[in-house]
């Protein structure tokens, strides 16, 4: 079953620099939270491969995988590799399914190397996309916008879909697929440029900047007929506004709250009475629930993509491995125009 | 269609004493915010009925039916007579439908006496049950538990339910027809007398106080693998301490929330991301849009009730209409068990 030797071993000299999470941060992370690494890059056993990670992944939930206690997925632990999508190339192996110069998208982790053993490994092609969009628009990202929307959003042609983070990785996806779907598309962003790409760029209907703009004022005028669909990144202040233009029978896809997620003292959302008044419901997602349906996600993203009918865009920050801190935070303060990704090798 | 003249028409004398909306509260209702009139009873039109009141329903949604402002339903208007669910006996009728001394129920309004044209009216026998009792189990509380837990909540057997407001009319009703469908029930009272009632009375699995015990602690001994079924009726912390232990799917009923209704400044849920980890809805439900099924509920419930497996508890304060307004701070204070109703005559 293995491929034999590896055609391409590296050096036992080869330097793994690795991100390692040193501290449980309260609030905002600190550069203190992070542990810089330096370890010889491992060698794949039998049925491994090793991979050397080119870009990665720098999501908002990371910042939730940073705390103690349950969640939809175990923490990581004090000293252990920062975990990270990431998309690399195969440089060693000795797993039959995977060979050198293979390009493949995984869980790889916060480092420039990583040992696998190909579970929840899965080959991407570089000519048919760049690389940074297997981790956005044909990646976790994309599938979470693709699910998220269609199973629990359930929108119907003619009718009102609001998202927030609309520019993000997930955001601007949603709204892409709404239009597609025939629906009326809002997008809520942070600042005029990030409204001007939602609009001309990705094709929303509109844009409100929740920065500048009376929010609810603006909800009124751009819904008038009430809100379907509310695809939640967001949470707080937007979150609320938001449930007081629910439609009758209005579903709020529950995502993220980046609003949150560095926050001490989560605020619950006020009007949360409304869904009773209306009739509505608000659902958690989480996209791994369709993990065995992702090729169908990606094979229709792929086609609409191909169509020119589904946009990507990835906002790629190239450094090393040791920037990784510094670039979480432009996601927390919202400076990213779609997916964030890290590119630490070509 | 008429049944001719009125067998027994009320003298032009007779006085129809009311409680009107005299303000809008901020918070608790204060006795300034009701005006007490008396009139002449109105005579039935062709077509018509006059309807003698003989129990009030004391519903906590009627703080919200004070209040302006877009619901489930209008606004009680400044000036107009309080809405109320009664059942009363017919003492005229000019209608084909409703003859003198058929005992009927339907939303006749906080007064003796009300000329209804038959809309929204259903005819009950005092010899099947108790009148109270169609203003609680066979009436809108029971068929707000029984469409809510079924069709919302879709408990199955052997999974965890739980309730809150459990001594209540409603609370009370979900948790026995959990029982009956199989299901492990927790609930949420306050008060070791109350808390008793429930375990006592309705067969409840188990009952938290959460007056007096740590709820958090509480939910993790009774509920060890997560709550399925969470048919909240209070909001506030109650609602975030379940929050925080609802299992994989689990979905909440928001029926009410009656810790908030007199809140100036209300407190959302701040665990709603346990929706997200859990992949669980929160699903607000009005018990009219099942109107259409109201004959099923009401069949299913009488059956169960003659079967002795579902109990009704009416909690029936004896006085006149004046005493309304203070018949229903009773609610807010929790000072009731099971469905609070004030009978202004025999």
């Amino acid at each position: 079953m293995s491929h034999g030797l590896p055609k391409e071993p590296p050096e036992m000299s080869t330097i793994n620099r690795q991100i390692r999470l040193a501290a449980r941060p309260v609030g905002e992370p600190r550069p203190t939270d992070w542990e810089h690494v330096e370890e010889p890059a491992g060698q794949p056993g039998d049925g491994e491969f090793l991979v050397q990670v080119l870009c990665l992944s720098i999501d908002p939930a990371m910042r939730g995988w940073m705390n103690a206690g349950r969640s939809y997925i175990r923490p990581v632990e004090i000293g252990e590799v920062m975990r990270a999508g990431a998309v690399g190339r195969v440089i060693a192996s000795r797993h039959s399914g995977f060979a050198v110069g293979d390009h493949v998208s995984g869980t790889f982790g916060v480092q420039e190397y990583c040992v696998s053993d190909g579970r929840g490994v899965t080959k991407v092609d570089p000519a048919a996309a760049p690389l940074p969009t297997y981790l956005g628009t044909l990646g976790i990202p994309g599938l979470t916008a693709y699910f998220g929307l269609i199973e629990v959003g359930r929108p119907e042609p003619g009718q009102t879909v609001v998202v927030s983070g609309a520019a993000g990785a997930v955001g601007s996806v949603v709204g892409q697929i709404a239009k597609i779907l025939g629906c009326r598309v809002i997008g809520i962003a942070g600042g005029e440029a990030k409204c001007r790409m939602v609009v001309d760029e990705f094709g929303f209907d509109a844009a409100i900047d929740y920065q500048s703009e009376d929010l609810r004022k603006a909800l009124r005028e751009h819904a008038p007929d009430g809100v379907d669909v509310y695809f939640d990144n967001v949470g707080g202040d937007v979150l609320d506004a938001v449930l007081l233009r629910l439609a009758r029978g209005a579903r709020v896809v529950v995502c993220g709250a980046i609003s949150q997620y560095n926050s001490t003292k989560p605020q619950g959302p006020a009007n949360y009475l409304s869904l009773l008044v209306n009739r509505a419901s608000m659902t958690g997602i989480v996209v791994f629930d369709w993990a065995d349906r992702y090729a169908e996600g990606i094979a229709q993203m792929a086609t609409w993509r191909a169509e020119g009918r589904l946009k990507s865009l990835e906002d790629v920050v190239s450094g090393s491995v040791t920037e990784f801190p510094e670039t979480l935070m432009r996601l927390f303060r919202g400076d990213n125009r779609g997916k964030l990704v890290l590119k630490i090798a070509d």
